[in-house]
């Protein structure tokens, strides 16, 4: 079974190339960017701006193939891929929480996006803390990592 | 431009049809399932048993069309679609934070699952509070309604 999708918009960062770009939006605080959303799809904007954070699911348009073991770039041991955020997965589709600052004419003002420029939009939900923030949380390989993920930048392994 | 998807692997629940289940995860609080990986994509599990929660992407198999302005179940006024997690969307990808047990043979056990049985899983992506948590949320409309969402159950809007 296939799963046909079209891009609702693109997105718009300062990032032009995959290598040099913070690689969560942790590290890209203050990052500004904007998401056009293609006019047909503007009535189902209304009342998103009442969040201040919301998640885009977009296409890792450059990713062509995929690697079941990866080294992170936070990491200097193999990992398996579905525990990682790596951009070359079976279904490429990327996942990053962002900063709403206002919606003028279908265009998303955002901050902290972790995004290169240019990346096809497939969906916009808000979000939610009761649903998406779970407490007391594991996470695994990435504990010591974690700490260090605001200053840690990308490469060229998964160009 | 058109994106191709295929599933990984396909996510079992109590939940038979759309009616009468959670909303949200939040609401399925100890509701269990599983998650059965396809075994091609059994290696890139490795090191995934470390993190307690874990990002399901999936495709809503049901939605057959959307509509840019709904009554989402915690409300009585219509909303811009992309202000709401309604599952009929133009690209209809589901997104939800589950609690993850443990891993058994590519049988990922999961708690708090607000999906319906054989739903085609896309993507799994590890929970990290630092990339996925923001501090000083709004949530709009749902400000009020989220303290209630923990009881709501969805009814047949969006069959």
């Amino acid at each position: 079974m296939k799963i046909e999708l079209t891009p609702i918009g693109i997105i718009h960062s300062p990032f032009k190339e995959p290598e040099d770009m913070p690689i969560q939006p942790a590290g890209a605080a203050g990052v500004k960017g904007t998401v056009e959303v293609f006019e047909e799809f503007h009535p189902g904007l209304n009342d998103l701006d009442g969040f201040s954070h919301i998640f885009l699911l977009y296409h890792f348009h450059r990713s062509r193939s995929f690697n079941l073991q990866v080294v992170p770039f936070m990491d200097s041991e193999t990992r398996g891929l579905f525990a990682t955020r790596a951009p070359k997965r079976p279904n490429p589709i990327g996942l990053s929480v962002v900063r709403l600052d206002k919606i003028e004419d279908g265009l998303l003002h955002i901050q902290n996006l972790d995004i290169l420029d240019g990346t096809p939009l497939l969906d916009i939900k808000p979000y939610v803390p009761e649903f998406d923030a779970p407490l007391e949380v594991r996470t695994g390989w990435l504990e010591k990592a974690g700490k260090t993920v605001s200053s840690q930048k990308s490469d060229d392994r998964f160009k």
